[in-house]
């Protein structure tokens, strides 16, 4: 059973600071939410058309129609969890994927999908971007979020009290292929879809470097966010 | 002046099948414009709330509120143009990227700037695949589509008639740091998101190939469509 209030209060944790009070997400979907039940999030309620479907004791049986009412998605899933944020500590790492100004959270869940992938487990976001508790976020990650930490930071204070090098993705930058660093630590940095690197961050990069174009293409000014940055993770991780 | 009718006309091309009746298509905001302003399109009609700032001579001035009416957009862009659309050759090239049922619009844009990018001018996409004159893929492609020839072929008929080698990306592939045939021609085929590449394309491929996972993943499934394509045309236009 779910009362209407619980579906009010359910559907409130779209917004930020909602769940900022409450220390509380949704996740959607059979995949997602048996990733977080396998990680280090402890779940808080579970809510299913089909609890039989869930490897969890207490699910609470629901409506298709409920569903429908609670879900954020165009076509819901069946399950519904939620789960408690977790504040992890910062790891001390060789390498910082560092995201300055990121606000599309279509975006953001896919580099953290590719973070995962390649098998970093955490990324460093400046206070602005966009949460990754957000419901779009969540279901671009696909699960991949139970695995890769987000911390909001002050980027200023964290990379110029580090000693590591200071990498910038820019279109007007180096090629990567003309990269001859050590390739296993430094902070990479990636600015917004729409401006880029802030001007007070720049400041602290040592070296831009940017994905070289192909030969016949001079029209295009930029990749995607998300494209740019899978790219770099390849380049430093298969070559 | 616009009149009701000429909204409604506007509004009606988010369909694809008005799309295809009048062949035309939307395009919005000034830097996709002038990009297919600058190509091969020929431009039906540009209507602006700031004429002077399109360089078109016949541009019609709308109001602020028109504007809003007729955009697919949640933050309207000043200006939107209408285009016809061009039945492009399918050129002779010795690479083809080939989307099996791609349905998500914002990773076909993302796809069609990351070839414009690497200066690929041609993608080929099974007839179910989502049409690249929707409005969400234009706006994703940033101005790339007036330079990336989209075609809906029969994958089947295309595949089985070419003499290339035929390569899947496959999760359950040989990795690309074991691929050692030349790199320069080739299908590529990606299959959609949900469902990877079809039973009977699939039967066409002489290679499967994966995008290596770093050492520590062991529990992510796969990468965003998007994000693999770009990490495939990476390294076979830069390594």
């Amino acid at each position: 059973m779910v009362t209407k209030n619980e579906i009010k209060f359910i559907k409130s944790l779209r917004d930020k600071s909602i769940r900022n009070k409450f220390n509380l997400f949704v996740v959607e979907g059979k995949k997602s939410i048996n990733e977080f039940l396998n990680s280090d999030y402890k779940v808080y309620k579970i809510y299913s058309t089909h609890p039989a479907n869930i490897s969890y004791t207490d699910v609470i049986q629901i409506s298709e129609k409920q569903l429908i009412q609670i879900s954020a998605l165009k076509t819901p899933n069946k399950h519904i969890a939620i789960f408690n944020k977790i504040k992890f500590p910062l790891k001390n790492q060789k390498n910082y994927f560092v995201l300055d100004s990121v606000s599309d959270p279509g975006n953001l869940g896919t580099m953290i999908r590719t973070l995962d992938w390649f098998g970093y487990d955490q990324l460093i976001c400046s206070k602005n971007s966009v949460d990754c508790y957000n419901t779009k976020v969540i279901q671009s990650t696909m699960g991949s979020l139970s695995r890769v930490n987000v911390h909001y930071v002050d980027l200023y204070d964290l990379i110029s009290s580090s000693n590591l090098p200071v990498y910038g993705a820019s279109v007007s930058g180096k090629s990567i292929l003309e990269f001859t660093e050590k390739k296993d630590s430094g902070i990479w940095i990636f600015g917004s879809e729409s401006n880029g690197i802030s001007e007070d961050i720049s400041k602290l990069i040592d070296q831009n470097y940017c994905i070289p174009k192909g030969n016949n293409c001079v029209k295009t000014e930029s990749l995607n966010l998300s494209t740019s940055f899978s790219i770099i993770l390849s380049f430093l991780k298969l070559y």
